[in-house]
């Protein structure tokens, strides 16, 4: 692809000269190449949601685009610079966990570990490896130098350990995986655990708990509903969600990324 | 146009999934597409003020410019989902009255009713029609698919039944109709009901009163005033605006969206 | 350039009309300008930081990049609209010190204030030269239209009259120059003038005194050091920084921008 995509995701802010710095050190490389941002208001220094939000929207994009991804506490301390290739799509982020969940998502990956530091805008230590190391490998894999010029493959890159849901007698264990921001909690069981309606209009019986909380209700869509009252509903990732009406179901619940979510239901 | 502008106006918010998710499925469809952000900070499920914000800006843009609008609390409740054509762009949104003002400014307006599923990503049901079914829209009016091909024309799409300002007994009722992120306090009083000044150098004599409060100062700029002293200008939409000098008007006089204005003038 | 890289960055915030109005009126003149943002998030009205923002990226863009700088408390004021060449930029944007930082980095400056008013979109006065003027002048900029066309050169343009760091009995004196949405507290001291470290893997001993409170601790990277507790480091931008590990080190010292700085070392 001649003017390929490059979708940026990191906790840099939009008030800073961090994020148009990439930006700029990409075009200078390659002023064909066509920028989108994923978000650059990742929580700071959170992985895991941050990792869950790039897996949220990565599938969408064109085949052959870029992504870069950039939430790195670990900044200057050594800790690898990934590039990855799926099916797909290219990855380049710290080594870290970032891009773990885009990864396992994928059928295939081939990842690598950076080593080649001519591509760099410097080869001397920076506080700035976004802007000075990873933007570049973003600009010169648009020109098409490919991926394997850059490191060797890697076997024991950083996974995110998070738990995942199960079931067990009967009950299906689940927990909080992201919080969007109209405040809907969304989990890591699947929407497919939701048993089918007994009858239509009227709402299959589940019972969801969360943080000593309990949610009978289940809706099909957000609109449903009193306001405040917390209801289950297959969400728009193929998982469960918890949302409230026209506000915020996290806020309701008290719930937090992480929490154990147990779903009962009569199936 | 090959490659036509996109402009996307939500409440989605910048820091999750979802303006990405549009932006990715309208690039997988047209890699040609030239994205630009309205904004993703309207208020949640704030249609009045969205529908400010679009009709402020939405005549700047190049003709040919097709529109994506979603601020959409009934989204998956089956309201339909609109495509209007005016003399110069194409407005994709719920109907909800998200359009109307953009569409009321207009002189030529055909709204359709989408009805064609074939063109959404899925044809089951979704919590996210912004990328399931509006989005897809967007990329396909961006190939040139024809606005006829997505369903028949309807005359009853929802409007926005906001208040008109008018004159009464000497007296200018109107209301407030959007706050600026500086605070500025944006009426629906044309700016022409202002009186022109008496002598130049000398402001016109006014009082406005909004919330219990008057203001009787009319200044020609910003950086004119004592600073925390409202006063009256003509702002840039051609609607009277209060400001105050590097502060915020809407706090001094505590005015909110929907308050309504008195402007008694001697002329 | 035949589809030049526009660069963006203003106060305007990233919720309301303004900054799609510019882009807008850019994409009629020019439907092939690229624009990229820098910031819209600029504290309103503070020329200062503006100042350095734009100044800490500039230099990454593409040569023929065009900066459009809005952050402009005298807008209508009758305040002049310059625009700028160097060696390989054009910046525009108010006369009140928001490009003087960039300029005084460049090695030759061409300024000059605009008094064509052919090229705005409406030679009357206007609450909103960001979208009247100056997103126009870029637009023509873009197009080929060379900047003696807009106005004469002046040399009397303003300056940010920033105190600068200097050394007085072997102390080094600085500023806080900037606070990044980490929290990293940016000074305006060369990082060239922290000693060398005497030993591998021992830091350099120094004490830097800000608002009553010293630090002493010297790291090469943020993850290094125990969180809360504030450290030296040599920053990206090539200036010295003081940071807290995953932490904010301005809301840990209090500081704030324009404070005073007194470094010491045993070099």
């Amino acid at each position: 692809m001649s003017r390929p995509v490059i979708a940026l995701m990191t906790d840099f802010g939009l008030e800073d000269f961090f994020v148009p710095s990439l930006k700029a050190v990409i075009l200078s490389l390659n002023p064909e190449a066509r920028l989108v941002d994923i978000s650059h208001s990742v929580r700071s220094f959170d992985i895991p949601s941050a990792s869950f939000l790039l897996q949220a929207c990565f599938r969408f994009f064109p085949a052959g685009t870029i992504f870069l991804a950039v939430v790195d506490p670990g900044v200057g301390s050594g800790r690898r610079i990934l590039v990855a290739e799926t099916e797909r799509y290219v990855f380049i982020g710290p080594d870290n966990g970032l891009l773990a969940m885009s990864l396992e998502a994928s059928a295939e990956r081939r990842v690598r570990a950076v080593t080649k530091k001519s591509y760099f805008l410097t080869d001397r230590a920076t506080m700035f490896e976004g802007r000075d190391r990873m933007a570049p490998l973003a600009g010169w894999l648009s020109l098409g130098v490919p991926p394997d010029e850059f490191g060797p493959l890697v076997e024991d890159y950083v996974s995110l350990t998070l738990p995942k849901s199960c079931v067990r007698s009967g009950e299906i264990i689940g927990h909080v995986a992201y919080i969007d921001k109209f405040g809907n909690v969304i989990t890591d069981i699947p929407a497919a655990r939701l048993p089918a309606s007994p009858a239509r209009r009227k709402p299959p019986a589940l019972s969801l708990s969360v943080r000593g909380k309990t949610v009978t209700s289940c809706r099909s869509f957000y609109a449903r509903g009193s306001r405040r009252e917390p209801f289950v509903l297959a969400g728009s990732l193929g998982l469960i969600e918890i949302a409230v009406r026209e506000g915020s179901a996290a806020s309701e619940l008290g719930a937090e990324v992480g929490d154990v979510i147990v779903l009962r239901t009569d199936g």
